[in-house]
């Protein structure tokens, strides 16, 4: 595969896209507004693959650009990493939208803001959509790809092929919802969960245990619904019919959005390790990230 | 270790617990009230280490007897996994309360009934607690350790360390709870998924891709909350002053109890296998499972 892909904004995010399509054979453009960033970038993509044991000599097919027009030109995709600020995204899609010729996909990374809210009344509008990946994506394969109600049809086609076929996991919304899937799906598991510690059920490591030694395997091996799927002998018709009603009543009876206190926020930071150590922990996390990605590819090989 | 443990109930898990123990070196004395049950067990525990990898010589302390007085005899633990009907739970825990010295603990399985709902009125509802296991306990290690009003805290701490010295993670509940933890992130989670699928926002498959390949490996490695203390660069209390407000948003504006739908549960029976398939889908993700559990020990043992 010998596609050109942009990757506009260089941080952390925009860093990591440009190893999952360097490493699957693209050439990738870079831009970034602050000339600090685009200096920094070389380093800190080798450093990255240290990290995720990736081959820094994919990144023979990267270039760092000094104007934004240059970074998008021939390119067939733009993966932009700009700030979750709505007047910096507009301006910026404005810009990129006169920029890039009409066959060019230009897709956000964004978490908090949904395509409409940038790309409404471009003209373009049709070839915008968000494609969110789970951060950092060059160790989890997933992105969420969702239309606003002017993305067309056969960007969404593209858009999903290409994940692909740069080995990320695409998941395709039919419809612009805020929060798209997964942090609807973070959200309301946070709430319970801030919840049972501030009323002292539970530690925050007895929390996170329950997870990570528990229902989290599943999820990682299968999906909340394969688990389900093979949690009674009918399969899952059989489970929802036994354990709805019980699961439905632990649903109703669950913390909303006034589970997020300040009070539980100071209990969960006292109980976490110094903030300082942010950095260095979320290298080891992408380091065993990496690792757990392998891990999995392997197992799914072995199974096919 | 030397412990003599009773396995009361010898299904799926019963047998898993049986595994447990028996490779820490305990010796396990197993009762189950039906005869062709127990005529089964050693041929289904040997299929159990096939599939799982575990080494059949700990088998050598397993033993079968044909009553539940036998299989008390000298037992320091019971581990009951009998069915979670409240008149047979209520009608075991007297027979064994009434059979086991005091300083016995009586721990159960049950992942529906809380304890007080079958040790109230029993002379020994002190040294009764729920230690509720994510099925199958040989390969997800996680153990929910859920007092009553009357469990006395000795009986909890030697729940925990027992828990500790087979190898499985315990979590300590401060109080009883209906669903314990594990079941009321997981109802909160399936509740708002089983929404955006009904809804059509996204298909089974892509839900179960969203974790799988996103958000669960991340819990998988650290669990929720160590999760968020590395999505802000000043950790846990700075991504809830960033992050909260939307995630409460999201949170209030998520589906509860009345998701569970018979729609829902046609469109995910649908999409998933045959249920004729769920034993070998079963036996598939135990093998997973168990080596899921060897690589996460093995990157733990690399962070040590």
């Amino acid at each position: 595969m010998t596609k050109t892909i942009a990757v506009i904004g260089c941080g952390l995010i925009g860093r990591a896209w440009t190893i999952v399509f360097a490493r699957a054979g693209c050439d990738v453009r870079l831009w970034d507004p602050s000339p600090e960033v685009r200096d920094e970038v070389p380093a800190r993509l080798s450093e990255t693959c240290d990290v995720s044991g990736d081959d820094p000599a994919a990144l023979s097919r990267v270039q760092v650009f000094g104007t934004l027009e240059e970074a998008l030109t021939g390119a067939e995709w733009v993966q932009e990493n700009g700030p979750e600020q709505i007047d910096v995204k507009r301006a910026l899609y404005a810009r990129m939208d006169a920029m890039a010729p009409p066959g060019v996909i230009l897709a956000s990374s964004s978490s908090a803001l949904v395509a409409s809210s940038f790309a409404e009344g471009l003209a373009g509008r049709g070839r915008i959509l968000v494609a969110h990946p789970v951060n950092p994506p060059h160790v989890i394969p997933v992105v969420e790809l969702c239309p606003s109600p002017d993305t067309r049809p056969d960007v969404m086609d593209k858009a999903e092929a290409l994940m692909r076929a740069v080995s990320q996991v695409p998941v395709r919304l039919t419809r612009e919802v805020d929060g798209f899937v997964l942090n609807r799906l973070q959200a309301v598991l946070l709430a319970e969960a801030l919840s049972m510690i501030e009323q002292g059920i539970v530690t925050p490591q007895g929390l996170d245990d329950t997870i990570a030694h528990g229902l989290g395997r599943r999820w990682t091996l299968m999906g909340p619904m394969a688990t389900i799927n093979l949690n009674a002998p009918g399969g899952v018709a059989d489970y929802l019919s036994r354990y709805g009603p019980t699961m439905a009543r632990l649903a109703d009876d669950a913390a909303r959005g006034e589970a997020f206190t300040a009070r539980v926020a100071e209990i969960v930071a006292e109980a976490m390790l110094d903030p300082d150590d942010v950095p260095a922990l979320s290298q080891n996390r992408d380091r065993r990230l990496a690792a757990l990605a392998t891990h999995l590819t392997h197992i799914q090989d072995k199974d096919d």
